[in-house]
């Protein structure tokens, strides 16, 4: 489902040619955890939690969601979101960030937006779509610890 | 100097107990490249250059920049800056993020904006700043291939 998505190119910054190891150190190692959602048994989709800045910025975490394919439109995405915000309260994180979301990529913004995440940013032609060309990429920000 | 910087913990969001290796490698082994501004021959300042976002985010570079203490006041950053933005035109990026200035370093975002920086976003309370207390982080950007 990550391949599906990276071999796309029009909702993440990751180079479409990666490999596979490197996917696995993207997605897996890196991050601090690393869920699956399930469907009556089958992986329906991924998300990973980490920690966005180091220091002064390390109460501030990063989520990445991928939603298998044949899963779109069932609700998966916005469940991930919710259990990441659980599992970011529990681990002890005060806000949570997305650094990067593709302004084409309406249905992500429109979902973030519906929980509770604002527009902090806006990275003027940031992210060159394959088929749009430079689009602007939204820096989302929620506050958890209220 | 990277370690006086760091130590302080007031402008990065690094670790302040980060040990020499993982310095290294974020300041001279992730980047493309890095700088050393020197000042009758004694290294004055230090930056590097590095692509931001992989894939269709790839053609914007961030920059840090260090000013060791004792050559503060001399225009290190400006010349860092300036050079900075020229090799990031000859390496072929099209704008250049900083993506998390914190609030309280006015001297840098003065410096920024005299460089043509914009703030395209804010964090808010996302540094927790040794003294201050949780304080915003800028994303500051410029566009550099018009």
């Amino acid at each position: 489902m990550l391949r599906d998505v990276i071999r796309a190119g029009e909702t993440y910054a990751i180079a479409p040619g990666i490999d596979r190891a490197a996917v696995r150190a993207l997605w897996m190692r890196a991050p601090l955890e690393t869920h699956v959602a399930e469907i009556d048994g089958a992986a329906a989709g991924t998300y990973y939690i980490k920690t966005n800045q180091q220091g002064g910025g390390a109460h501030v975490c990063n989520c990445g969601y991928v939603v298998d394919t044949r899963a779109r439109g069932r609700g998966v995405a916005r469940a991930m979101c919710l259990h990441s915000q659980a599992r970011a309260r529990a681990l002890g994180y005060l806000a949570m960030q997305f650094n990067f979301v593709v302004e084409t990529n309406r249905p992500a913004i429109a979902l973030w937006e519906s929980l509770g995440f604002a527009t902090v940013g806006r990275l003027p032609r940031a992210f060159r779509h394959p088929h749009e060309g430079l689009v602007d990429a939204r820096v989302m920000y929620k506050w958890l610890a209220d």
